[in-house]
């Protein structure tokens, strides 16, 4: 019991402590080391995986990850740096964990960034994210022109 | 446990069932008959509840109730005429439920559109959205100017 209510009170004050959580901080690492199929390993290997970017839906693993790779190699250079930022527990259900945050990543000197919405499912020891919905702040405008 | 079979069988072929689906039907009525407070009544009234448009984030009913009011008024002319489409349970669990669909808002000559991912809690008997991620695809290109 007490220890039952412990875990209430760390589940309470400290909601990063899921372990959805811990798996972005995987993937975030293994971004950052150029390391794409390692950033990979938590969509679930589905056809109903779901990724959203801005309007576009990628249907299934398959397309996700070669969206990725198309976009962003595999190597340090081609990755660049990411960050998350802001994490935070929408909701927690036994099987299901909803997670919001913010994203940055650098490549040289260009920086993007945005937000994200990740739907975890709870399959045997691990979680595995079914559904992402990220959004991208619109590019700078480009630098005035010299008259 | 005839009818614990038949429920099983409706939520796996007929997921549009989930009542936090019905919520959303009744948005669109309301918003097309320019009733904007009818249109929000789904929000929880809650200082957590979250709106993300875009990399755009406000926290709590009130602010997200006065961006409402401010870009779109409170009149059928104003509001124009919304579509969702494509409605999703992206995650159903007992007192959660994740829904993603796609929306084109009609104002006069101007159409827009994107993607949305709400998620649900149960509140009572009711389903209230306690964060909204919504992203928009971006505005057409403005036609080429004559020369």
């Amino acid at each position: 019991m007490l220890a039952l209510l412990l875990c209430g009170l760390l589940v309470n004050t400290k909601p990063t402590e899921h372990p959805a959580i811990n798996v972005l901080l995987d993937q975030v690492a293994a971004w950052n080391t150029g390391n794409l199929d390692g950033f990979l390993v938590p969509y679930e290997d589905a056809t109903t995986t779901t990724f959203i970017s801005g309007v576009n839906v990628e249907r299934g693993f398959g397309p996700i990850r070669d969206r990725y790779r198309k976009r962003y190699g595999n190597s340090r250079e081609t990755m660049g740096q990411l960050r998350f930022s802001e994490l935070s527990l929408v909701a927690d259900a036994p099987e299901v964990a909803v997670i919001s945050g913010g994203w940055e990543l650098t490549r040289g000197k260009e920086v993007a960034s945005g937000r994200f919405t990740l739907v975890f499912r709870k399959r045997g020891n691990t979680w595995k994210i079914v559904y992402d919905h990220t959004s991208a702040a619109p590019p700078p405008a480009p630098a005035p022109s010299s008259p």
